[in-house]
């Protein structure tokens, strides 16, 4: 059986789109060498560089918020798999300035362990980079050790903030500061319903039967909390923002910013519908839901379901989320 | 067996997606009454005012583009259904003032009878307004009658160009013919891969074999150009850019427009590579792709499958594409 995918040779997915994606946005994006996207006009280097790193597969990100006033550089890897440390360290080297450079990595296996050996090697050097890792998932219970939590979408609003602060022309120690208080207020919790077909195995990344979800699912099927039958979008809102708002001990009077992130083949008609419930649960508990992203940002090819952020929002957050930025995927005027 | 989607009551589907949608983006949209959006932040009556109709399901279009730079308003009907005359009236009065209306309506047959019974009413009022239908599917043909021609995704790029002229204070003649222009010059072409669920009754919209694709098909399965065997992402980006490129007699020099618009479940992945792929045969051919768009703009639910849209750009179009928008699914800085 074919796989019903629009695609070429399998091997060449990640060449073919990375080709396809700084043709599409030619005026904000470009790429250095083969898997390394960059902005299209960087701005002059006094500014602190915010890199990052991770696989293809899950379009738009991590590349789609390269642009001014958030990425100045994301190195790709292949479908699902981390880049080696060689073009992480030449990425390092290529940003490397006198302001700094902040090195966002989301906390999976492949994309540590590069991030690691090539920051080894940029020290050696003598380059000035500091690293923050997202482990915002609280699948494993928030309170596990931050090494058996993954990082998802909440590196994206991450980007945002610490993006702002360095288009500020803040110093690399508030970049990071900012960074890191946003990066200990966030929460993100998944939940899968229709598994996705592996673009170049062709075959199912997970199992679920026809009346079953599961909350608490990594981003290429790694298991969750469990599966359960389906629920209404009402009763599945409540149950993961309960969790997320015990996470971030949001409390009456609180600001949070809520992110709804489509997983791939679940529809906005679906995530409006859950948002429009989360918020409801939420005020419920006093807490303002200040600020919002639904959309797809972190996707993992065609699978249903999607993926709830709640982050803390003090007036300093808010103020480097509503500047100005200019990506292809995210744009505030 | 229970439908795979986050909703809860069928019947309540467009209250709750629209409850979600303007909470989520509340700066920038608001609720008249219950199916109309319309901008948070009207801009004073001096200028023309846009205004479209069309069935919930397709998120983010059409109310996705409701803003600055873009429309003023847009009536929204049930799942994959038009609204009646009387709401479309109510809007067409609300926005009724002396620089006029424009009414963006795409050819699908509920749509077009709600709009025509509406703008009678409405002239019995002496409201000031000008309809532009579009009908840019050329799967029957180029040179079908336009009535047979539907309206997909190139209302989106429609209201992009006809919101700009709107905005810098042109008259009603004006933006209309730079809209009607715009219209003569576009085209698009859908492409089918895998069925979506009708989020009310449940059932698959259309049926396609495992190894099987159909070009042509409409934005809830209506019957397209025939089925054929799965093709290679580069061998379906030229079958369809080709067609495309002929309906709008482009050619060598010429500067175009190019958009792939998801239906729901094709991944950005995909999309990039068909739209490298459509981009090569241009190309080829001394085709510029002056502009292009890569993403979601008007889905069928979960559908597998992609709208390719070309429009032909002059100076003065391009200009109007390039003018600042700021609506929750397109910000132009």
């Amino acid at each position: 059986m074919a796989m019903k995918k629009f695609i070429n040779d399998p091997a060449n997915l990640t060449s073919e789109l990375l080709e396809g994606y700084v043709q599409a946005y030619g005026n904000k994006v470009a790429l250095k060498g083969e898997k390394l996207v960059v902005r299209a006009k960087p701005k002059d280097k006094s500014k602190v560089a915010i890199v990052t790193l991770g696989g293809a597969g899950h379009e738009p990100a991590l590349s789609g918020f390269v642009g001014q006033g958030m990425l100045d550089a994301s190195v790709v890897g292949d479908i699902f798999a981390a880049p080696g440390p060689p073009p992480v360290f030449e990425a390092l080297k290529l940003m490397n300035r006198p302001a700094g450079v902040l090195f966002v990595v989301l906390n999976h296996a492949g994309d540590v362990m590069s991030a690691n050996m090539a920051m080894d090697l940029a020290a050696k050097q003598g380059i000035n980079i500091r690293k923050v890792l997202t482990h915002e998932d609280i699948a494993p219970g928030a309170n596990a050790p931050a090494e058996q939590r993954r990082g998802l979408v909440g590196c994206i609003p991450l980007y945002k903030v610490a993006g702002a602060a360095a288009e500020a022309g803040k110093s690399l120690d508030d970049v990071c500061r900012v960074a890191e208080k946003f990066n200990a207020g966030m929460a993100t919790l998944a939940v899968a319903l229709k598994t996705a077909t592996h673009p170049q195995s062709g075959g199912e990344i997970f199992a679920l039967a026809d009346d079953e979800m599961e909350i608490g699912m990594g981003q290429h099927g790694e298991a969750g909390t469990g599966k359960s039958k389906m629920m209404t979008a009402d009763q599945t809102a409540r149950t993961m923002v309960v969790q997320l708002a015990k996470a971030v001990k949001a409390r009456k009077g609180d600001k949070v910013l809520l992110i709804i992130n489509g997983a791939g083949a679940t529809t906005l008609m679906e995530m409006f519908i859950i948002y429009r419930a989360a918020r409801k649960v939420l005020a419920e508990a006093g807490v303002e839901v200040a600020r919002s992203l639904v959309g797809e940002f972190l996707t993992v090819q065609e699978m249903g379901g999607f993926q709830m952020f709640l982050a803390k929002m003090d007036d300093e957050l808010l103020s480097l989320w509503d500047a100005p930025c200019d990506t292809p995927y995210l744009t505030v005027r």
